[in-house]
């Protein structure tokens, strides 16, 4: 099954990229994991504490963890290498989080008849929620609320793919169109710093 | 309903202060409306998971996503001019705070035979602690565990509310009379700059 | 039951250390009983939220809720007495953390037949996730993922508690082997000052 060996993939290099996360945050080996395998796993598990799915995806095939930890510590000692797959981890994070929406809808869509509007936002809680608890963890704003089109990819893959299915296409189609939309949306995303508007604070003088 | 009423203003206006806050924390669009929708919905969703009751309300009422998500962005759109509001929204948000407690406090009556002061918890949780992982999220110390008396209205609404039922007094009087009490109680609070006992770094000095 | 005298001792002593940490942040009194119930209780909530076990251990039984309030309100009024028991705090917050790890492997145990690795981590998350949310809410890194040997002595104390099971060992003797061994162990981490390796920023350079 193409979407779990992305899947796996997926998981190890969020890991990799909690675990520098976790590093720069002079963080010791038992931070790194943890911060590791939160990034990696947290936004399924974020889905499925909001659904009241269970088991949880890591307590079912602990092997998760297994890949997770073993990821985070390969970082850890290989840190001063790591700079080199840089761009490998950008790509390799593109296609983890439009492989992780589409998991989520899925996920969202076999449980329980939820309106579809529902199941794309469980797709994208599925994709970003990890990179949002390893923020709150390195005591940050997340970056997925103020930078980049990031989570807007999640949404317009969760909803290619739900609206695809829901006009009947079969699943394997509508999963490997979502799966190439979504990728190359991300990357010229990247390619081109594509921001959503922004703000700033002058917009809202007058509240203290 | 009058309490259901309240709920949807105060959603909406909780989703605009929500939505206020991610746009002088920098955030773009997503990020607002992350921020807006969590401040408006996080309360009850804790309130939920802690309870084990699903679906959560904005599974089974997607429209309640729809009403933060339009508040967020019209807040973002029309930001130069929401000072204009800033009273309106201490009222509304006074309101806010008092509905959702008695709404929580029904739905954990409903959900199970708890413990009255356990209701009158989940009626605080439901009440505060949307804005609680709002300041989370905009990685600042939770605003409600510092200043003024806002946690306090939700108990003492709470707790009047389920103190009428347990004496038998008619539903609709009891929910009356605690929103009438809690509102004119965290109207007094904002008017007076009523505040907790609080202590500081001095009282503790030794620990480090 | 030992275990259990052990753990009403424990969060007693869990919720004055949080409420130090409130007091040192200037939180308001209800922040102080709010902060000192997460650091006690939220180890344990934490793990029933990620098992779906349902009610809570403080919606069944609220009289810990009452502990909890009551110890955030000593130590509130009387902290500048408080550094007196410093010693004293790490010695039961030591059996605290190692009483934790036992109890949140028997639940995970007595719940569903997970994976030992599984019930080793359920444990640990019991232990040390109380603290965790506590630095969350107190706008910091946790400490657990930085310093010293804390998480670790929790993964010993649930690995030889479940290992010594797994051999068949008397339940009763498991625990109290754990228990000894475990408590051994932080006390021996505090006084020796060991700590886990630890990395930094200039090890990842070429991230930004």
């Amino acid at each position: 099954m193409l979407l779990h060996t992305i899947y796996l993939i997926a998981i190890t290099a969020e890991a990799m990229s909690g675990a520098i996360m976790g590093i720069r945050r002079e963080m010791d080996l038992f931070g790194i994991c943890l911060i590791g395998t939160v990034t990696a796993l947290g936004g399924g598990t974020v889905r499925d504490i909001l659904i009241g799915h269970y088991p949880l995806s890591w307590v079912a095939h602990p092997e998760y963890l297994a890949f997770t930890i073993c990821a985070a510590v390969v970082t850890a000692i290989a840190a001063r290498k790591m700079h080199h797959f840089k761009s490998a981890f950008l790509i390799v994070d593109a296609l983890g989080l439009v492989a992780f929406t589409i998991i989520g809808c899925d996920i969202a869509r076999a449980f329980s008849e939820f309106n579809p509007f529902v199941v794309v936002i469980f797709g994208m809680i599925t994709g970003v929620f990890g990179g949002l608890l390893r923020d709150v963890l390195c005591n940050q704003i997340p970056l997925v609320l103020q930078r980049e089109v990031y989570a807007s990819v999640s949404l317009v893959t969760g909803g290619l793919y739900v609206g695809l299915q829901w006009l009947d296409v079969n699943a394997n189609v509508a999963s490997l169109s979502a799966l190439g939309v979504g990728f190359v949306f991300r990357l010229l995303a990247i390619r081109y710093h594509w921001m959503l508007p922004r703000f700033n604070e002058k917009d809202v003088q007058g509240f203290e």
